[in-house]
């Protein structure tokens, strides 16, 4: 029997083992830049789900997770709806993200702030290197939804990022979406 | 810019760095139980393609490979057109397969010898453990194609195989995939 099934056209996942987190407005506090509209927003609004197939414990050399990400469209004022973006904890490992639908901006940021993004739409195959943060924005006007596959030695070190932030945000500029630095940082 | 293009609804990839590989009969002396009839078939028939994507060095630990595999219908004899097998050069590493088109079957062996499989059918995922050797069989009518992701570090034993078989071999059995012990090894 096969570990779990893939919809190949919708990217989405189902079988035992897989597991499901979804991330509402409430819980995405000072990821967004304009925090008091993040706060006055519709704090029920789904903002993106992730389906995981782990089928060793975290932090196992050589093995591999099977993900699926959905973000859902939408902006806080000119930023666009994305993922809190992360380094690995084990920095120096790698990860596959290839989009399934819709249309977003893979944003990634090497350890000294440099910022840049990959443009994703159905079909394109990214590969993240090891010891460089990753975060995905929903830049168009349906769910943008990806699969992804990384090693089970990874983990996920959120609180680089929390603190210091990417050195630049998506934003809807008239209608473009705009790679705008932010303070004390380059792009 | 995306590392690399996949189509979706057939598994190919495409763009720089994809490299390709084709195995024909010519190609696979003594994989098969009947290498009389092997060796009496057209030596021109392609058995499988196998396309990577490899951005980091072999060996290197932390980064991830891509690959898209096709292996076309026929049999030699009884015995499904199938791929090599092999197990990991770095042993416990692990890979995932799914299949986008076709029917075939993942079939698996650990260190002793013990050998099973897995059906493989459009969508379906399978996780390839640590310390397991791997061989795909295409027990369909139509070309069998899958996706696959890997560890660089992972590499390729090939000789354990090309010495020692898998614990079975995968036959049409009054057409029906059957794995049959092959002598002094279980199933």
């Amino acid at each position: 029997m096969p570990s779990i099934q893939l919809e190949i056209n919708t990217g989405k996942l189902s079988g035992e083992g897989v597991i499901t987190a979804q991330k509402k407005l409430s819980q995405l506090e000072n990821v967004f830049e304009d925090e008091a509209t993040r706060a006055s927003m519709d704090q029920e609004q789904l903002i993106y789900e992730v389906q995981a197939f782990m089928p060793v414990e975290e932090g196992k050399e050589g093995g591999l997770y099977f993900g699926n990400s959905t973000i859902f469209p939408g902006k806080v004022n000119e930023e666009y709806f994305m993922t809190r973006g992360h380094f690995h904890a084990k920095l120096d490992t790698a990860e596959y993200y290839w989009c399934i639908q819709g249309k977003g901006a893979l944003i990634l940021m090497d350890e000294n702030g440099k910022t840049w993004l990959e443009e994703m739409t159905p079909g394109s195959v990214h590969y993240i290197p090891g010891k460089i943060a990753h975060r995905v924005a929903n830049t168009g006007e349906e769910k943008l939804v990806f699969n992804a596959c990384w090693p089970s030695e990874a983990g996920h070190d959120y609180g680089t990022i929390e603190k210091e932030g990417f050195g630049a945000r998506l934003k809807d500029i008239e209608g473009t979406p705009t790679l705008v630095a932010t303070k004390n940082e380059m792009v």
